[in-house]
C-alpha cells in the first residue's frame, strides 16, 4: 500500500492524464471531505476547479490487488491478484512472493505505448518484485521508486531491505541510501517523488511527447514519514505532516502543469488504493470519516475512496458526482482519452467514466467488494448487500489487531465469517452511510432491492472465470537479495535455500 | 430543540445580523462538512462567500439551555436552565416545566432594542411557555412560532396539543391547524417559517429599521417533516428531504437579503443547537460526520456544531477558522455589531468573535461541557479533558436507548457515571477527532496539557455562581391548556389540578 498518481498527457492533441493514486488516504482525510482540520488546501482547490467523486471505489481493500486492478481494468479474482490459500483472505505482495503480474496480463501503459505514450512509474510498484514482473517488462518506460512497502530496517541476513529502483537498476536501499528515521518520522522520500515528477512532465512537455505518469508514493502508509520542514505543521499529527506534504506536492505538480501550458490536455486523477488503516491510528492512520471500520475490510471505509478528477478547460470547476466509480474505471477512461480501445479478448471491469465527468451523466454500473477470492459485498444503486461479513478473527482481535476502533455493529464487525448468501445483509447508503440499520428482511424495500440486486450477483458470478491465484506461494529465497544493479553498488546479499510454502494470510 | 436564525442588521450603518441556529442538524449534514450526499448546495455556497468554523460549539447537548445560552451569553449553569434534580442530567422545557428564562437575565433582545432593533423570533422559543416568559417579554418585538417542540398529536386531554403563537397570542394548534403528517412526513411548516422571514425582512428593509431575526425552526427535530415539493427529494431519506428544504429555504433568504440591497450590512450565522440525535437515526436523525455519539453526551458528537459567517464585503469569502466558538459568542458578538456593551454586572461567558472573523486572529479560550449541574469536560486548544464520562443508563441503554449507536469505545463511552476527576482521561482532537485513544497518563504530553488545564478548571470552578435551577419542578397543570388567544379560537382546555412534582431527567 502507498500513495499513487496517473498522468496521462497528448500534445496538441486532447490531453494528459495524471492520476494521484494514494496510498491509504481515507476517504475522511481530506479537507473538502470534511477533515475536521482540513489542511488540504491543493487538494481541496483541486477539487473545487475540477469534479469531487462521493461514490468512488477501489477494487480491493488492500494495496496491492487495487494496484493491480487499477493497471489492468479487472478485478483481482480475474487478474491473479488474490489467494486460494483460504477462504476469502486479503493478500498483497510480500518480500517471500512468488507470484506477480502475470504476462498474460495487459497493463495501461503497454497499450498506450501503441499510441505513442512515454510511460513513468514513481513509487510503489507493487505487482511483484522478481525479474519477470519489472514494470519496465509491463510497458512502463522508466520507474522511479520501490518493489515494494518501505518496511523496515531489515537486517539484511533474515531480511533485506527494500531497493530502491531507476529504471532497471536498484540505486539503493531504503534506510540504507534513502534515509527514514522511524524516531522522529523523517524522510525527503517525498520532495525526491515530487522532483521526479516534476522533471519528468518538463522533459515530456519540452520534447512535445505525450506522457502517462502514474504517482505512486507512499508517505502515508506506516511507517508514516514527512520532510523536516513538514514534521510539526500539522493538527493532526505525524500522519497530517505527510498528507500536508503531499497536500503540497500535488499542488506543485498542477502548478507545474499550468505554468508550462499544458493543464488543458493534461487528465489527472487523484484516488486511493485502500481505505485509511485504522490499525495505525491515531499516531500513523488517516480517518475514513463517517464510514464503517477501514483497509482489510469491505465495509465502506475499507474501500470507498477520496476521488478528484481535473481537466481545467474540460472538466467543469467545482462539479460533484455520485456515479459509482472505480479504479479499474481509470485504465478504460484513461483508453478512451487515448483514442484507443479495451482489449476484446478479456472480461474488462472499469468502464469509461468520461460521459459522467464530461457530460455529467450517471452510468448504472454495480460495485462488487471482494475480499480475496469471496464476493463479499455488491452496491446496486444506493443499496448495498452483504453476502459476507468479517473483520478480522477473534484470534487476531484479542491480540489487538482491530480494523474498526471505536465500532461495533452487531451482526455487521463480525470477528467470525459469517454467511448472508440466502439472505444478504442490506443497507441503503443514502440513509445509512455507516452500515449500521440492516434493513427488515420483511420489508417490501428489501424485496424489490433484492430482486434486482440478486441478477446482478448471479450474472456476475454464472461469467466468472478466475485468474491463476498468484499469491498463494511464498518462498524467503526470492527476497531482494541481489536486485539488478546490487553488484555496482557493492549490495548483493546471498539468498537462502529456496523453500516454497503456502502464505499465511491472516484475514 | 428546533433549528433557529439570528439575524441583526442595522440600515446605513454597520449591519444586520441573521443567525441560523438549526435544531439538531448535526456537525456532518452539511455538504461542506463532508456529508456524502452532498446535497446541502445553498449552505455550502454559504459557506464558500462566508467564513466555515470547524471548531464551534454549543453550551449544551440538548435544545432549550443551548438557546437560552445563545439568548444570554451565559452557561446554562448561570442562566438557570439545568436541574439539580439529579447529578449531570439533561433538562430541558416540556410542557409541564414550571421553570422557565428569569426576569433578571437580559436576553440579547432585550439589549438590541436600546440601539434601537426591532427583534423577531421565528420558530421554537423553547425558554419556558408560562406567561411570563412569553419571549416578547423578553425583548422580542414579534413572534412567530411555537413554545414547545412539535410532538404530537396529542389527545387534549392528557396532553394538549402546542400552540402556534403569532405574537401574544396563539392561532392554532399542531396536528389541528398546523398540519403535520406523521405517516408521509409531510408538514409545509418550514415554507410558512420562511415566508415570515422574507415578509419580515422587506418590512424592515422598506422602514429603514435595524433589525434582529432569530430563525429557530425545527424540521429536523423528530418527527421530522418536509413540504411535499422536497418529500422523496434526497438520498438520505425524510431527514434528508427536512435538511434540503432548510437549505433551500436559507439560500432564498440570502438571495432575499441580497435583491434588497442590504447584504453587505447583514451578519448572518448559521448553527445548530445541538449535535444530531443519534436515537433518531437513520430515518430521523442525522450526522456528526466522525465525532463519536450525538446529541444528549459531550462528547464531540453531542455538542461541536456546523457553524457559518456570512457578511458579503466585510468576511473574506472562502475563509476557514478554527477558532474555538460557542453560541454564546454570538450574544457578545451581536451586541459588538449593534456598538453596545455586554452588561457589566454579571459573568458573560460568550466572546466578541469579530476578531477571529474579520481579522483571522486565534482567541486562546475554554470551552466548556456541560450537562445538568456538571462540567464533564473542557477543551483546551486541542486538548479535551473528561472529568466525567457518560452516555446513559444501563437501564436506558438494554431499553434500546442509545446515543452511540454502532459505537463504543471501551471506558469512554460508559453506561455508568464515571468520574475522572483526579486523573481526567485527556484526548488530543486534532490526531483523534472521534476521542478513541486516551492518551497516556505517565506521558509528558499529559502532564504538560494538564497542568495548563487544572488551572484553568480551577479558576472555573472557584469563580462559578450557578443560578437558580429553573428545570426542577412539573407540573402538569402548567400545560398549554389555555394560551392567551384560545378564546377567540374555542382551542381554551381545562387544565387539570395543579400537582408539582421534581421532574424526572433520565439522562
Amino acid at each position: 500500500v502507498g500513495p499513487e498518481a496517473l498522468l496521462l498527457w497528448k500534445s496538441k492533441s486532447t490531453f494528459t492524464s495524471f492520476g494521484v493514486f494514494f496510498l491509504q488516504m481515507g476517504w475522511g482525510d481530506l479537507g473538502a471531505f470534511g477533515e475536521p482540520s482540513k489542511e488540504t488546501p491543493n487538494l481541496d482547490q483541486m477539487a473545487s476547479e475540477g469534479m469531487l467523486f462521493l461514490d468512488f471505489y477501489t477494487a480491493n481493500p488492500l494495496c496491492s490487488p487495487s494496484r493491480a486492478a487499477l493497471l489492468t481494468g479487472r478485478l483481482p479474482v480475474r487478474n491473479g491478484f488474490y489467494t486460494t490459500n483460504a477462504h476469502a483472505r486479503n493478500a498483497y505482495t510480500p518480500q517471500d512472493i512468488v507470484g506477480g503480474i502475470s504476462d498474460s496480463e495487459l497493463l495501461l501503459p503497454e497499450l498506450l505505448k501503441k499510441a505513442g505514450y512515454i510511460n513513468k512509474i514513481i513509487g510503489k510498484w507493487h505487482l511483484g518484485h522478481r525479474p519477470q514482473f519489472h514494470p519496465l517488462k509491463h510497458g512502463f518506460d522508466e520507474w522511479f521508486g520501490s518493489p515494494n512497502c518501505h518496511f523496515g530496517p531489515f537486517d539484511n541476513r533474515a531480511l533485506p531491505n527494500i531497493p530502491v529502483y531507476r529504471d532497471w537498476e536498484m540505486i539503493g536501499r531504503y534506510y540504507e541510501d534513502f534515509k527514514i528515521d522511524l524516531k522522529t518520522g523523517e524522510a525527503n522520500l517525498t520532495q525526491i517523488y515530487l522532483q521526479e515528477a516534476l522533471d519528468f512532465i518538463s522533459k515530456q512537455q519540452a520534447s512535445q511527447q505525450p506522457f502517462f505518469l502514474y504517482w505512486a508514493i507512499d508517505a502515508t502508509h506506516a511507517p508514516v514519514y514527512a520532510s523536516k520542514q513538514f514534521l510539526g505543521t500539522s493538527q493532526r499529527g505525524l500522519y497530517g505532516d505527510a498528507v500536508r506534504e503531499i497536500d503540497d506536492s500535488i499542488g506543485k505538480i498542477l502548478k507545474h502543469l499550468q505554468k508550462l501550458g499544458i493543464s488543458e490536455n493534461t487528465f489527472v486523477f487523484f484516488t486511493s488504493d485502500n481505505g485509511a488503516a485504522l490499525i495505525s491510528a491515531p499516531k500513523q492512520g488517516g480517518s475514513n470519516g463517517r464510514f464503517l471500520c477501514g483497509k482489510q475490510t469491505t465495509f465502506e471505509g475499507g474501500m470507498r475512496e477520496p476521488a478528484i478528477a481535473w481537466w481545467p478547460g474540460h472538466i467543469p470547476a467545482g462539479g460533484v458526482s455520485h456515479q459509482l466509480g472505480n479504479v479499474m474505471d481509470l485504465f478504460t477512461t484513461s483508453l478512451s482519452l487515448a483514442g484507443l480501445q479495451p482489449p476484446g479478448d478479456r472480461q474488462i471491469d472499469g468502464i469509461d467514466l468520461l460521459p459522467a465527468i464530461l457530460q455529467g451523466k450517471l452510468i448504472d454500473r454495480p460495485i462488487f467488494y471482494y475480499r480475496g477470492n469471496e464476493m463479499m459485498a455488491v452496491r446496486v444503486g444506493l443499496y448495498k448487500a452483504h453476502y459476507w461479513t468479517w473483520s478480522n478473527s477473534w484470534e487476531e482481535y484479542s491480540k489487538g489487531i482491530d480494523f474498526c476502533p471505536g465500532q461495533n455493529v452487531s451482526g455487521v464487525t463480525t470477528h467470525t465469517q459469517e454467511e448472508h448468501t440466502t439472505l444478504p445483509l442490506l443497507f441503503h447508503l443514502g440513509r445509512d452511510p455507516g452500515e449500521k440499520y440492516p434493513l427488515s428482511f420483511a420489508s417490501d424495500e428489501y424485496q424489490r432491492a433484492m430482486e434486482r440486486i440478486s441478477v446482478i450477483v448471479q450474472q456476475h458470478k454464472a461469467t466468472m472465470v478466475p485468474g491463476e491465484p498468484q499469491l498463494n506461494v511464498c518462498d524467503k529465497a526470492v527476497m531482494n537479495w541481489s536486485p539488478p544493479g546490487c553488484e555496482k553498488l557493492g549490495k548483493c546479499l546471498k539468498p537462502p535455500k529456496s523453500d516454497p510454502k503456502k502464505c499465511f494470510w491472516p484475514h
